[in-house]
């Protein structure tokens, strides 16, 4: 089978069908139609079997990141996901592989109303991007740039799990059972955070979703709106199978230090509390805490009982 | 230098300036307005070091491919090119490289207008993959389907120079002075026909960028239309250069199966000849040539004067 019968085969029909594309996977480029009134979001991220995940890595898991983490940017603008495409490469043509990364992305584009439009297959290390497009209402796009001094900072689920979860599949924390399954789950199907990120438009003063650890991503987010901010260590939300298998102390690092959460870490001012509030009460939105305020000034403190804690620096490919 | 300086000091300000990019790269996702009445043309490509190019090759030269490849494919659909994001997986940070590659890059995003969106950048082999979008009036776009049977086949330019080019390169082919110089060019920088392209819009019933080699992507022209073709042999243009380095029969050897031409193929109606020559009159435009015809039945013949020519099969990755 060739990789032109093989993109047919397994991507002519990945996702759901919709009436904004015109013509979708199979010639040159894709045809799409963006609704009146609104505006394109678009973002693209990259995934290297041993950097972004472990070389023994399900199919199916690699299939679910592979687009979670762009619908989490998605997520992080409040855009409506619509659209992606998927650039492939792959040591060898292995069809039970193919099968259940599929199985995988389709697992996170059917709930979210994705349509796979394009791709590109090519023989090489195991790498993969999406691109994913999604719309706002023209204007109404939440940007890292907006926080101001006196906004409240909030983060939802319960960050550091998913990098426990990569801790405990590497050997570099130990446990069982029911905590460990959840905490590992968490790594392989991190959930982007898409309906929530809809109700923070008008309501969140700037946002960013966790990919490379709370501080640094914060760090990004007060940069970006030149303020800094003040996150109280007692505040962070630590689930009880992150706080039981690696205790307090080191359940911390993992919530500040730790990647691959994929929550949405963002800013409200005091006066959208009570929009905040109605969101944070719809049905189904995840677990959302309050850890902190933007302050006047630059950079990011977490403030424990004995003072500042040290920050880790988060994940960066490059740093030396 | 860590990740997210590198993409903010070599991305931020890559190609042009444009009105519709609200947001362009440095947060979670871009902004993107598209003008009303058009239809969006996205397409991806990868580029893995090796196999799309040789492992020495200059940084400028895949700088411009991994955008030519692209916009070669929006040229495909009739579609005037906008918008860009890039996934660049690199196997350690060199700023020469990365500014040989931004040269590159600029060098076909200004001419055509793009601009850089978006992107992500990631430790690993070195692989790239470019998604452009761009815009046809909607309804206007150029497709694979659409040849029937009467129609004239043409070709732009002078395939199976670039495939010469890198024979050239790799040894695989003798020749010196200004002929070898030419076609290696035709390998190294591939000019997308994006504006000639654009005229083909109401000209062309159908049209395919040949990246796989003429006859092979021939081949997925007219199976998408559900037609046959006659491509006649002795009307293949094959250029000074590389009639003089490979001599007739491997000229069309190249010309028939060799890749990476990045030239349109297309079809047009008889009625359309004369809103052809018009385009092929207009300034700036390409060499073009009619090769053949679309008949009733399947697949590609490729008739000389001793009877139907031998296909070989066009570049596949996946092909065993």
């Amino acid at each position: 089978m060739g990789e032109f019968e093989l993109i047919e085969r397994y991507f002519a029909a990945v996702g759901v069908t919709r009436r904004d594309v015109t013509l979708g996977v199979g010639d040159d480029a894709a045809i799409l139609s963006v609704p009146a009134g609104q505006e394109v979001i678009a973002c693209t991220d990259t995934l290297v079997a041993g950097s972004h995940f472990p070389l023994d890595f399900d199919a199916a898991d690699i299939g679910w990141r592979s687009l979670a983490v762009n619908l989490s940017d998605l997520a992080a603008m409040g855009a409506d996901p619509a659209w992606a495409t998927l650039a492939l490469t792959l040591p060898k043509l292995d069809e039970d592989w193919l099968e259940a990364f599929v199985e995988g992305f389709s697992a996170v584009a059917l709930p979210h109303g994705v349509a796979l439009v394009g791709g590109d297959t090519t023989r090489g290390p195991l790498t993969l991007t999406v691109q994913a497009m999604g719309f706002v209402p023209a204007g109404t796009a939440v940007r890292r740039r907006g926080a101001t001094a006196g906004d409240l900072l909030y983060v939802t689920g319960w960050p550091g799990d998913a990098a426990a979860g990569l801790a405990l599949l590497q050997g570099r924390l130990a446990g069982a059972g029911a905590d460990r399954a959840a905490l590992e789950l968490k790594f392989r199907r991190p959930e982007p955070r898409v309906g929530f990120g809809l109700r923070l438009r008008g309501v969140a003063s700037a946002c960013i979703d966790v990919s490379d650890g709370l501080a640094a991503d914060l760090g990004r987010l007060v940069a970006a709106s030149g303020v800094g901010a003040v996150v109280r260590a007692a505040e962070l939300p630590l689930s009880r199978a992150l706080y039981t298998l690696a205790g307090e102390a080191r359940a911390r690092e993992f919530a500040l230090g730790g990647g691959d959460d994929y929550e949405l870490l963002f800013s409200v001012p005091q006066a959208a509390r009570g929009a905040l509030a109605r969101a944070i009460a719809s049905a189904g939105a995840p677990a959302c805490h309050c850890i902190g305020e933007i302050v006047s000034g630059r950079g990011v403190r977490v403030v424990g009982e004995k003072g500042d804690l040290p920050l880790q620096k988060g994940w960066d490919h490059f740093a030396t």
